[in-house]
C-alpha cells in the first residue's frame, strides 16, 4: 500500500505536498497529471478526483483532495513527520488552521488569480485578461502587507512567529513561488517591497533544501522560456 | 475566563459560531459588530481581528479568527461536543477538511459574490453590480449541482454520507441561508432544482432546532424589509 501523488508541478498546491512528503521522507509514487494538456479532465482522474483538479492523493483505499486537506492528513498519518509542520498544541494548531483558512480567499485568490490573467491564461488555453489581472493585483498586494505586518510578526523566521515551519509556510510560499512566471519588473514591483517577505521565502527554500528547488525546477524551466518568447516579441516591435 | 464571539448574525459564519456554541452548550458571550455600522473597522475591533472581519473569538488570553478554525477549534477544547462534529477518526476529519477547503474557492466565493453585488450591497455601502452577480451565480450554481451529485452522495442525510451533521454541514448551510435575501424568483430559480441540497438544508435545521431559526431570525426580518422594498418600488414603477 503506497501513497500516490495525482499531481502537476506547475501547480502551487501539487509542489507544496511533493515536497512535503520529500522532506518528511514519505514513501510516495507521484503521478503526473499534466494540466496544459487537461488530464485532469480525462474519465480515469475523475475517478481520483471528481473536481478535475490536482492535487489529490490515494492513500490504500482512501481518496483526498484539498491540499491543506491533504496536508494535514499526512502530517497526522505518518509517524516521522516532525511536530512543527502541524504542531499538536491545540492552540498553536488553530493558529495554523487560521492562516490556511485566510490563505484561500486572499493570497491564493490574488496571486493565481493575477499569475493566470496576466501571464499564464494561453498556456492553459484561456485569454488573457488585463482587467482581471488588475482586480488579483490587488487582492495580492493587500495579501502580502499582511503576510508582512502581521503573520510574520514575532520573533521567529516563520508565520505566527515560529521558529520552524509549518505546513502554512509551505503552502503560502509555493503560491508566491508561482510569481516567477510574470515578467520580471512586475514580479519585483509587487514583491520588492515586502522585505519580510521575501526573507521569509528564503528561509523556507532553506528549511527544505535540496527538494524545494529540485521540485520547482520546472517552473524556472517555463520561466526560461516565457522570458525568451517576450524578449523576442519586444525587438519585433521596434 | 468566558469565551467571547465578535459576531453579526448577518454574516454567515458569524452564524455557524453561534448555533455551534448554542447546540453544544458553550457558554459564551455575543458581542455584536454592526457591519452596517462598519463597526469591523473600529481600532477597538482591529486589536481583536486585525483583517477586520467577523467572526472572531477570544478564550482568555487566545485570539482567533477564520469561521472554520474557530469551528475547529471549539469542537477541541469543550469536552462536550459530540464527535460528529469534528470527528476523531483521521479519515473522517480528513474529508471534513476537504470540504471546508472545498468550500472557500466554490459555495462561499459563489454564494457572498451572488448575494452582495445582486441585494446586499446598497446595505453595506456597496454599488450592486449585475455583471459580478451574474458570474458568482455561475460559480454558485456549479456548485450546487456538486453537493448535490458529490458530497451528498451517500446513505446517510449529511454531507459525506453521515448520518450526523458536522461542523461543515452547518457553515455550508448557514451559507446557502444567506440566500433567503435575494429575490423569491431567482432564489427559487438557483435552489429549486437542487432537491437533495433542499432536503439536506431542513434536516440540518432540525437538527439544530430550535437555536437555527433563533439565530437567523434576523435574516427573516431583513428578508421581509428588502421584500417590502421590492413591492413599493415595483408599483412606482409601472
Amino acid at each position: 500500500m503506497t501513497l500516490t501523488v495525482y499531481a502537476d508541478r506547475m501547480s502551487q498546491p501539487s509542489r507544496a505536498i511533493i515536497i512535503f512528503c520529500k522532506v518528511n521522507g514519505i514513501d510516495f509514487e507521484e503521478v503526473r497529471i499534466d494540466l496544459a494538456k487537461r488530464q485532469q479532465l480525462s474519465p480515469e482522474f475523475q475517478e481520483i478526483n471528481s473536481m478535475k483538479k490536482v492535487p489529490a492523493i490515494v492513500d490504500g483505499r482512501f481518496k483526498l483532495f484539498e491540499s491543506h486537506a491533504i496536508l494535514i492528513y499526512l502530517a497526522c498519518v505518518f509517524p516521522g513527520v516532525a511536530d512543527h509542520w502541524y504542531p499538536a498544541d491545540l492552540f498553536q494548531r488553530a493558529r495554523v488552521h487560521s492562516v490556511l483558512d485566510w490563505h484561500h480567499s486572499n493570497l491564493r485568490s490574488g496571486a493565481a488569480g493575477y499569475v493566470l490573467n496576466s501571464t499564464l491564461g494561453p498556456a492553459l488555453g484561456l485569454p488573457l485578461n488585463p482587467e482581471a489581472a488588475a482586480q488579483s493585483e490587488k487582492l495580492l498586494l493587500a495579501s502580502l502587507r499582511k503576510i508582512e505586518s502581521f503573520w510574520l510578526k514575532g520573533r521567529g523566521r516563520f508565520l505566527l512567529g515560529s521558529s520552524q515551519p509549518s505546513i502554512a509556510d509551505l503552502s503560502l510560499v509555493c503560491e508566491i513561488m508561482q510569481l516567477e512566471l510574470v515578467d520580471e519588473k512586475d514580479r519585483e514591483r509587487i514583491l520588492g517591497p515586502h522585505k519580510r517577505v521575501m526573507k521569509w521565502i528564503d528561509d523556507t527554500k532553506n528549511a527544505t533544501r535540496p527538494h524545494f528547488d529540485e521540485v520547482h525546477s520546472v517552473l524556472f524551466k517555463v520561466k526560461e522560456k516565457l522570458q525568451s518568447t517576450r524578449q523576442n516579441v519586444l525587438p519585433s516591435k521596434m
